[in-house]
């Protein structure tokens, strides 16, 4: 048998308020999650109120054999599970031989270190190699961003003051909404579907060369700006070995940005989606693309962050109003929006993930697994001879 | 010449906060309705800020030709447009002859009394005869409730933690949500069209004898409830005068309920749109139905109103939460969240009403035309022989 002890996303047991109105509504595992593991030897350890703001109530989780348990509890449990990176704080409660799995933001911080430091196992969810199928399952960065591609669409629906289809009447016609996705990855893809689906005019681009068949194919429009170099794969265009686009050169960066801010004006709806891992976010819309934006349209930015977004300006979890009275959204976390759903496909990721590492109730790394490889950022050793209790 | 002044819903013309907080965010006619009516010897007056909800700023509407003017110089004009029924206060400011036009809820109340009083001509837009097709471009109720159907589904899918879709995806399926739609009139068959675009599971259901076939050709299923005498076109089903359904027995109401609240719980969405103008709209789903509403489900109530809705317990512009945790959201205005599509062709209705009562700059009613029977409840008398200025 072995516990799993799942964080709570508020930084205090006590304060279930600051949990209500957390930016992150999700769950790492679900009732149906926590029902299946029984026969895995795991034991899944929740506070109170875990998966309220998903729609799933204490009672389920209890009936499907979770221990609703004190924080302190949780932190002596032997896997940690982390639906954000942990703080110094958090990481301080660690004990030797602990096994810490979640979104670690291992690129971008010193967790690496502080975990080495704890004697902590680490195992960072945000680094599943994506390309390589045995891990699909496994894929929470997947998963969850289809379902924020198609919350971009019912998010900015919600925020315009039009409607998306068309309608015709004896009162006349109400022209369909003109939509412009940036990014076709999946969460681009995803936003394409809800949006034809819902009736809009779409209109998609992106710097991959697969693109254009892929957009074409959900019956969107293929913004082609004809930028010099992209049609050769060793310039841009190109993927890396995460399945996500390269960089462009300064120059091609220069021309995009001219280009789309000219074009910026025809749409109703502009959504952004490119995001690479462990990277600043392309700035697609320039200071310059803003004030082009049409009147009262609406632009989301889900690669918003603290580091910068696709939009210029743009600040994620905040809506800004331009001078010609365009919105700007900046919205990484789109996908709290369904989070039940989100939390669905999650803890079946989540589910995944334990059921790699964890045979027979032992937790068992295997180095010569590109999938372990990839997502253990530290390891636990034993050379100070301290039993783990 | 005549003057038409638009009287802003807000109560104070200093007042813009109450504007920008109110609820109907509509506007009664659009810059291209105004740019339209200089050739009609009509000259509109409106408040600052009319339709900046809408997403219309007052210098599109002085580029159209209005006029842009004090609330007190829109009482002068000859005709006042009203978006709510006027307040006692605001009927004491009209002037003999004056002639007003709006949603003057004259089956509820008693204003044609008080405009005759004030021997003020009464055009109540509510009365449009919607079964004459020369009034179907005049038909405000038709063209706002096809919107607000739209409206009622981006509604419940914000509102709902479920994505509407079926996502299938590496970390397993999303089953397709599951919506019922209760009264396809025009409001429910846009709803329908809506939740099938979006990808859900949809089942209508109405007394209509043609409703079936309706719901069926938007590919949904339709719910049978097999109410005794509904197939008999003397008992219930048949229409009223103006296309809306006939009363049901208290014997049919009491099954369709029982059955209705049976059949409850295995939907995620569900929407009521029975409302029958002038009357109290029918009680659909019962204290018993509320509590037999799936966990986590979203009911919105478009009929909720102070009379009581479709819903027991509704309340019109509130979110209530059951105790089985689903969601009863009472929302007779929804077509105010697409303010400017509403407007475009709320704009366009009160243009024909204009242009078919107003010949050549001349208020000229005609009442050997149903239309006019139906629309003017008070008619200006010049016997006192005081002259109108």
């Amino acid at each position: 048998m072995i516990t799993v002890g799942l964080v709570p996303i508020y930084k205090s047991s006590t304060h279930k308020l600051a949990q209500l109105t957390s930016r992150d509504k999700r769950v790492m595992l679900t009732p149906q999650n926590v029902a299946k593991f029984k026969d895995d030897f795991l034991e899944i350890n929740i506070t109170k109120n875990a998966g309220i703001l998903s729609g799933f109530a204490d009672q389920e989780y209890k009936e499907s054999g979770a221990k609703i348990v004190s924080l302190a509890k949780i932190y002596s449990s032997q896997i940690l599970l982390f639906q954000t990176a942990p703080t110094s704080n958090e990481i301080s409660k660690f004990k030797k031989g602990q096994i810490i799995i979640g979104y670690l933001n291992s690129r971008n911080s010193n967790i690496a270190a502080q975990l080495t430091k704890k004697n902590c196992w680490g195992i960072d969810i945000e680094l599943i190699p994506r390309m390589i199928s045995a891990a699909q399952n496994m894929d929470v960065l997947s998963s969850q961003t289809s379902l924020a591609g198609y919350c971009a669409v019912l998010k900015a629906a919600d925020q315009a003051k039009f409607i998306l289809p068309m309608i015709s009447s004896a009162a006349g016609t109400i022209k369909p909404a003109n939509i412009l996705i940036l990014g076709t990855g999946i969460a681009g893809l995803q936003a394409i579907a809800t949006a034809k689906r819902l009736g809009a005019q779409v209109t998609g681009y992106d710097i991959r060369p697969t693109s254009k068949n892929e957009v074409e194919s959900l019956g969107a429009k293929f913004l082609d700006l004809s930028i010099k170099g992209l049609d050769k794969e060793d310039n841009g265009g190109k993927l890396n070995n995460d399945g996500y686009a390269q960089e462009l050169s300064p120059k091609q960066i220069a021309d995009q940005q001219k280009l789309l801010n000219n074009d910026l004006g025809k749409y109703d709806i502009v959504i952004t989606t490119a995001k690479v891992p462990g990277k600043i976010p392309p700035k697609l819309i320039t200071s310059n693309g803003v004030l082009n934006l049409k009147k009262g349209a609406v632009a989301i930015d889900m690669a918003a962050s603290s580091a910068g977004g696709n939009i210029d300006g743009s600040q994620d979890g905040k809506t800004l109003i331009t001078p010609n009275r365009a919105y700007i959204i900046g919205a990484s976390n789109l996908e709290s929006d369904a989070a039940k759903s989100a939390s669905t496909l999650l803890g079946n990721n989540i589910s995944y993930i334990l059921k790699h590492f964890i045979k027979d109730g032992q937790f068992m790394p295997d180095f010569d697994n590109q999938v372990d490889q990839a997502l253990v950022i530290t390891k636990y050793t034993k050379k100070d001879n301290t039993k783990y209790s």
